[in-house]
């Protein structure tokens, strides 16, 4: 009767601090049909991250080998560091008609949205500034300084949420999880995803 | 943080026999603070129907009135009979924030979707052809000739599908009602019905 013509690439943005990994990891334990786009990086590798899993990690010859080659959907440069999206594991899926979701920021999901039709942009707000102020205070034994700059970043990807197709507000993690699944659902039943078939 | 401006207009259509009816009875004893708009018809009362619940039931003099003074969303004539949605109590729910669910059929989705901004509209297609004709054969006490009339305007149904931003296809009620209830909660998060707030 009708049938889906491709997979959808989903791209999902927040502050950190904002508990965006948690959301992640339960949709990925949730849809077995999910494929994650784990991103290459040229920072090392820290102490109980996987290779692989975490990141793939790589020197920046090979990373900047990389880029010449048209090899990133988006990178950049952070802190010193190198981040990026391998292109080619992505766009097969979503052609072989597999789901993908990149955890990446705003300005990578401004360039993934130009370069792949009908990309699904969800960004993950914290319950407010000040519960996010808090949360990035527990965490770190970083500097004040450090921290506000943080803050101020955080303020920025704020400001860039506009140009999500989605809004998630993460005052409970359950309904937050329960939003992103059913935007995950939903966007499988969008009209453009299908074609009449067989009749 | 961030908060919602609107209700939304849910607007679900299907072929007859398509099961529709009983997925929108379960969406609406899953969230209760949907309003399900009931029409008005002009068409006599049913053995168990209730008045105000499966229709209002109203003379051909009155509705002819409300049409005269625009207080019909849509109206249309089905085999001699008049059926409308009627609009005040509907823009009132949404202006409100409470979001409505309408049960029309394509035509009339088509002009609702014209007159209210930010509609959304959704399909539900039957497993098949095949079972379609199933359902309405085992349904009816009909004659073949009226059989055929109902298969045609379902397939005439289902050719204005393209105009719909969603398709479910009712394969299974489980996974039907599943979809249908993430459409809503996913409508419910896109960035366009919320405001910034508080920052």
């Amino acid at each position: 009767m009708i049938r889906r013509k491709r997979g959808t690439l989903f791209v999902i943005s927040a502050p950190s601090g904002t508990g965006k990994t948690t959301i992640i990891k339960r949709l990925l334990s949730t849809f077995d049909d999910i494929y994650f786009s784990v991103s290459y990086t040229t920072r090392p590798k820290r102490n109980g991250e996987i290779e692989g899993v975490d990141y793939v990690f790589v020197d920046e010859k090979t990373f900047k080998d990389m880029v010449e080659a048209d090899e990133f959907l988006e990178y950049a440069v952070v802190y010193g560091n190198y981040y990026g999206t391998p292109k080619r594991p992505v766009l097969e899926r979503i052609e072989r008609g597999i789901d993908v979701v990149l955890d990446i920021d705003t300005a990578g999901a401004m360039s993934v949205k130009e370069k792949v039709e009908d990309t699904v942009l969800v960004f993950i707000f914290p319950p407010s500034i000040d519960t996010l102020v808090e949360r990035l205070r527990l965490r770190g034994t970083e500097s004040e300084e450090v921290m506000r700059k943080r803050i101020s970043q955080a303020m920025v990807e704020i400001e860039r949420s506009n140009i999500y197709d989605y809004w998630v507000l993460n005052d409970s993690i359950d309904r937050a999880f329960e939003e992103l699944k059913s935007i995950v659902i939903a966007e499988r039943c969008r009209r453009k995803r299908f074609e009449l078939w067989g009749i």
